[in-house]
């Protein structure tokens, strides 16, 4: 073991103290496994004077970032400082300047990934980003690689931890959603400013990642269609669990007819199948493919440890081509499957209406669905004084033909509000066959 | 693309089948993702006459193993006749013949894995083998690489689909051992001779598999203690199921002070458990590292396409290797943590016993389990006319001092049979800290 190999660290927050203290522990078993040690030469941090109380010796600190990837004693970059600005550019330095790069940046991956990875390719360098999405748990690799003979037809993830535990909070203890996100912000689990991940940013960021591996194609955070789970109500995850359902918030990603179909938002599946029992802010992802048939992966999916574990798996792979020196299995875009728009969704749907209590109320709204071609599968009433509650669950239908529905229904005089339009997932669950034709999901 | 890569299949049953059925419909995009096609130039097959309706040239067939191992146009030997002779010679020659070997076959590994992996090692190719343990889960992968910068504390898993379809029809509807057996041999899920299945045996070899990778060990399946699922009855089911715990066929392999349990047996784990919901013939791998937490990866363990999927995955693995002229990572056994003999497991115990039914018998019962320093956390009686079951689950306690104590009750008049004897595993799904002392399971 004659050889070092020499990380410069991006960022030093809890994923970078996460990988600090992992190598100050498992050091000596990683440098076995590698054949050569890893060492952090270089740390770039915002604020030099803050004592982080790490294993680590004081003077790898710099408040230079530039300089970090610049340095010749550093052999990998990891970067975990998170967001578009400036890692981005110290990414595209680093790549440019021959270095490998580790990252745990969903936001820019999600964004520039296929410029980073042309980059990385051209530069004949690794460019890894495993803790990228769903933290510890390996998907990433298990999409690259080890499925790499198969065919993929849909990926379907729980993948941001903070919406989750809010979902399981509500669900579970029938909390409102403002007191569930308050009370996830007091666990941590939220930012102060949640929107990236009640809005579904971050989920929508992950799935991109995800499809872009799945199917060969170079899917961006904004070709994801999202909604968020601000407009999720304790009552509907009540009615829906009294219809056999739960809901999440769910990444989905899946093929049909020559057409990728990528979108977040909740959704009800069945309280039967294995996502629906993935709580709190753990995350999971569940892959159908051709020849394995269904893929279940869950896990921690954020955390300083869980994270700066993955890094350290990423940076180990790193480790052992530059030892060889090759690099590892670049991403391939030679499918470029087009976008389906959302419009052509075709899935069930939740519905419900607070309508005016009286008689004949039903019969118009059941009318109006079928004008539209959209055929009902399920009715509930709920009758509450004056007005009522009207549950309606759809068969299979096109999105914008629900979305027609719906637009006039709200013009309906007997429709006080439309008050929640969910999507119902059934169908993605169930097994294609090799053809993908048959019980498809229509997404 | 100039360089074609020729693979020389060793059997051609339905895991054969399955891997020439991918490469037939994948074949391209396989090509696209390594960047030289995956061609069978040569399938070895006992039986020449045999039509098996695949979609290669029949030319490619020969009953002569070795010629295929040696043939000029062969880059990389999958193996998949399965057993350890004649598959172990032929493995041995392609390696010492410098040609990377791909297996299924989990016994060759389990048994002759270190001495395979130093081949390797030496001739300088890749030897890969995740299509061993649980088919197309993605298992030996996040091992080796992904989780390759963290400690790993335990895995535990449901390795066996046939003892778990088995098992499920017991714990479900309440069917038999052997009419659940004779179910499963119906489905083609169980071998007419099933003993390496009931007997535990195809859980230990994996289990082998996986504890030698989490633990940088050599672990094989001799070393690991074995019980099958025979002696389970729906009886023991139906009283597990009222105590809060399912009974499913777990190969355990954990770490404590420096020596490492691995045993394989039918286990009562907590029905809230996520191993606890995977039912039929799923197989599932939970495992707990310091720094990554709780993960758990499920899907089918077994069948032609879903192993042929993880050999391919492996197969394009070495490709993209032979291309490069490099191997992939390689096993340590550095740590070589001694074993723990069955004697000195802590855990908890399920006793069940048919004792005389008349008053002071659960008083006598008790002052054996106490005197022989095993402690009693639950006692359920039933009385059924002259006898009665008495059923007393345990504290954590010694299994040598168990063993004691149900041997003194097999000599006690009062009590007419020790009908069941059962590890009740609750503790080592708790989470420890990072020394690996607190909350720990004892084995």
């Amino acid at each position: 073991m004659d050889r070092v190999i020499r990380i410069g660290l991006l960022g030093c927050g809890t994923v970078g103290g996460g990988v600090i203290r992992i190598l100050a522990t498992e050091g000596e078993d990683i440098a076995a496994r590698i054949g050569a040690p890893l060492v952090v030469t270089h740390v770039a941090v915002r604020d030099l004077s803050r004592d982080r109380g790490l294993p680590i010796d004081s003077s790898v600190f710099t408040d230079d970032a530039m300089q970090v990837v610049e340095a010749d004693d550093v052999d990998i970059v990891i970067e975990v400082m998170g967001g578009r600005d400036p890692a981005g550019k110290l990414v595209r330095r680093a790549l440019e300047l021959g270095k490998p790069v580790v990252t745990a940046n969903k936001e820019l991956v999600a964004h520039e990934g296929p410029e980073l990875y042309d980059a990385a390719a051209e530069a004949g360098v690794d460019f890894m980003y495993e803790a990228a999405v769903a933290g510890a748990i390996p998907i990433i690799k298990p999409l690259k690689e080890s499925l790499a003979g198969d065919r993929i037809r849909r990926v379907v993830g729980i993948l941001n931890g903070t919406t989750n535990y809010i979902l399981t909070r509500m669900g579970e203890d029938g909390t409102d959603y403002a007191v569930a996100l308050a009370e996830a912000q007091a666990l941590g689990y939220a930012e102060a400013d949640p929107t990236a991940d009640v809005g579904g940013h971050d989920a929508a960021a992950k799935t991109a990642i995800l499809a872009s591996l799945a199917f060969d194609s170079r899917v961006r955070a904004d070709d994801v269609y999202t909604e968020g789970i601000e407009g999720v109500t304790a009552v509907d995850m009540t009615i829906a669990k009294r219809l056999g359902y739960t809901i999440k918030l769910l990444g989905i990603a899946s093929e049909r007819d020559g057409r990728l179909g990528v979108r977040v938002h909740p959704t009800l599946l069945p309280s039967t199948h294995s996502l629906a029992s993935v709580r709190e802010s753990f995350n999971a992802i569940w892959v159908q493919a051709d020849a394995a048939g269904e893929l279940m992966f869950s896990g921690r999916g954020a955390g300083g440890m869980p994270t700066g574990s993955a890094v350290l798996g990423d940076a180990i792979d790193v480790a052992r081509n530059l030892l060889q020196t090759v690099r590892g299995p670049v991403e391939t875009s030679h499918r470029e499957v087009p976008l389906q728009p959302i419009e052509d969704l075709h899935t069930q749907y939740y519905v419900r209406l607070d309508v005016v209590d009286e008689p004949g109320v039903l019969a118009q709204v059941a009318t109006t669905f079928g004008w539209h071609g959209v055929s009902i599968s399920q009715v509930l009433q709920e009758g509450q004084a004056e007005s009522a509650q009207l549950v309606i669950v759809t068969h299979r239908a096109r999105e914008a033909d629900l979305r027609a529905t719906v637009d006039e229904l709200r013009t309906t005089d007997k429709v006080h509000e439309v008050a929640a339009i969910l999507r119902v997932e059934s169908e993605v669950f169930e097994v294609v066959d090799a053809a993908g034709s048959a019980n498809d999901d229509g997404s």
